[in-house]
């Protein structure tokens, strides 16, 4: 475990900011309806880069002015590593650069923040054991509950790259299809059960055109970030047999602002869990590729104070990203720069470090109690739900900043 | 049903022509290893559409030098019938524009043909009822047959748009996680069932942000291509429980070189059957949305001469594009210019007319005899499957050209 790299910047060597100077997380904001520009958070503030590079204090090959880290990615891990080790020396406590770059920060408080980066496609998976355990025992009973392939295949399916928002976007409740298992026909009208599933997503920093290594896949990941798949669970009960969840999960997935890279959680490195079936050679990791990131979930009703619903960690996870990307392309399947990979929800063992709230409040028959006193099965009109997350070091956290939504009512149906 | 309208390319005239003046397909091809340009097929030849607006002779505002059919078709239905009015103007017969446009005739044998547009984000759907019978009868039963769903919902999963390939590019065989009911583990190796789907493929060439109606959706659409969706039958049968298909369906995908667009099939339009099941209002269609085309499936061995496996045609479709369009919108899915919805295969009603080797073969148990002797019930190592189709007007055909491909072996494993 590293320490705390001190920054000239002093709120980034506050114990308790996201954005230490062993960070360094990349995003895209704008200041006053500018057009978005690439930077980087340093404590309270953000570092211009676009604006850096277009004065010659950095070279990226223009990468730095597209508003989107894409570019960036596409150049390399050798770009990625001199990017990182040249904002480490110039922002470093004693770097000597302070007064040249004074003038390129800018407050967190004063900017927008604008999606880091265009989901090239999106594909979720289904990898956390307690999570699928709890969500098959209830719709399959205990003795059924983990599918047969689920301890050989981290199991996935592609969702839908247009619907990925920046936190802070509202999300709109989705109309659907929707059966109960009583009812005569279906009909269409505003889910019922319209739940989050706190995830995080690994997102795809260089292409490959065939099938690729666990430690290569592990090599292609340009960094993290926080990821709420939001879920219609009834609609996805009447739809999801035989071919998979579609409109269930294409009303929005929110992720956080910004990239934590891979470099920056390198420290925080730990094992997927011991396994009752050995993994085919395809799947098997050659060193741990995991990371320790503790998670929590808020709930906010409008007006109100936050319930922290549940805590847990990325560890929980039966399936790294690495292994999800080597299995991805097994098929030949092509991986493009921008490719963003959700986890699965990430459940632990008890009760309060469930992911979603169809496992907190078992399908809606044990309702949670919110601080304020109320109650809630699944997510209320006027909600905004919350994800947090960081890896913990020694005196300092790398946080990835917050993942938040508020749910706006349905659309009016005509007539 | 209108009448050919002649052309001074005397090739366009000819009765068996997939690409008399009535169609002008759209498709992008280089020769001699130029730079892709856009073109419009006409008889045997290619109108050089991207230098002719080049020298001033059209006016796209550029769309038409991005050497891909996206920037033309966010410019919108206006734009769209101003070129084909265009087109048809110039290449009609007397219209005295031979001598200045001669010279931009490329012929297709000196042509290579490119992915017409970048594939933003791919739909499958499972929309065509004889398929989704026979494939229920063989896995759950005649009883079960189709899914409780079924006549309710347009079924669709997202598919991997990094996949689509155009016509003529070779498929390899694709290795994966296979288990037969009675192996006590999976192992990982080539796919032993690999097949094909016959189906048709809509672009969409509008965005829409929201749900949309099916009047909407069909005016959104802006053509048509066919469609071969690979499937891994083994890999999937192991895999797609409980979220669907995955990896057996990230191969490849083919589809034909040349947009045809809804305006050329416009006169071939036909509606989608009578239903025992009312659809829900979002969902009805208030015209007729669907295509009389003729569709056929072809496989070649190496060396070898063709067999005709089936030949089938579109109007066989539950539903239609535009009510798999509107329903992938329903959910608020926000849908941008180049999405392509496979329409799900498409199967007729006798053993002849079955859109996948699955069936044709009933899952392996009826091989097939070709024309050459030998039998298949999956596609075997170097044999070439062709799909090809045509709306038949009185005289003429709007036809598609042909989607190809030859099936490469596995990838050698390590070890």
């Amino acid at each position: 475990m590293t320490d705390l790299i001190r920054s000239w910047v002093e709120s980034a060597n506050a114990p308790d900011t996201d954005f230490p100077l062993n960070n360094l997380p990349y995003g895209v904001f704008s200041t006053n309806g500018s057009d978005p520009r690439c930077g980087v958070a340093i404590g309270d503030q953000i570092l211009d880069l676009a604006r850096m590079e277009a004065d010659g204090l950095l070279t990226c090959d223009g990468a730095l002015q597209t508003g989107r880290w894409n570019a960036f990615m596409a150049q390399g891990k050798a770009a990625w590593a001199a990017l990182r080790a040249n904002l480490t020396d110039m922002l470093a406590e004693g770097s000597g650069r302070e007064a040249a770059l004074r003038g390129y920060l800018v407050a967190q408080s004063d900017a927008v923040l604008h999606m880091p980066f265009d989901v090239t496609e999106y594909t979720d998976f289904y990898a956390g054991r307690h999570h699928a355990f709890n969500v098959g025992t209830m719709f399959r009973g205990p003795e059924n509950a983990l599918p047969p392939n689920w301890l050989h295949i981290p199991i996935g399916y592609n969702g839908r790259a247009s619907s990925v928002v920046v936190s802070g976007t509202p999300v709109t409740r989705p109309n659907g299809q929707l059966k109960g298992p009583n009812d005569d026909a279906p009909r269409f009208g505003p889910s019922q059960r319209f739940d989050i599933e706190l995830e995080m997503g690994a997102i795809v920093g260089q292409p490959s055109n065939g099938p690729i290594s666990v430690a290569e896949a592990f090599d292609n990941i340009f960094g993290y970030v926080l990821l709420n798949d939001w879920s219609a669970r009834d609609i996805q009960a009447w739809e999801y047999q035989p071919l998979g969840p579609f409109q269930a999960k294409a009303t929005a997935t929110t992720i956080s602002p910004w990239i934590v890279t891979a470099a920056a959680l390198e420290p925080f490195r730990t094992s997927t869990p011991e396994r009752e079936k050995t993994l085919l050679p395809y799947l098997a990791e050659p060193a741990p590729m995991l990371y320790d990131i503790a998670l929590e979930v808020g709930l906010t009703p409008k007006g109100g104070s936050e319930t922290i619903l549940s805590r847990t960690n990325y560890r929980e996870m039966y399936y790294s990203a690495a292994q999800q990307l080597a299995h991805h392309t097994s098929s030949g399947c092509p991986m493009r720069v921008g490719d963003l990979l959700g986890s699965g929800t990430i459940s632990g063992p008890t009760k309060d470090s469930r992911g979603s709230l169809l496992e907190l409040s078992w399908g809606g028959k044990e309702p949670l109690t919110l601080d304020t006193g109320e109650t809630r099965s699944f997510i209320e009109d006027h909600d905004t739900l919350a994800l947090r997350g960081a890896a913990l070091g020694e005196g300092y956290r790398i946080g990835f900043g917050p993942c938040t939504g508020e749910l706006l009512p349905a659309r009016k149906l005509e007539g």
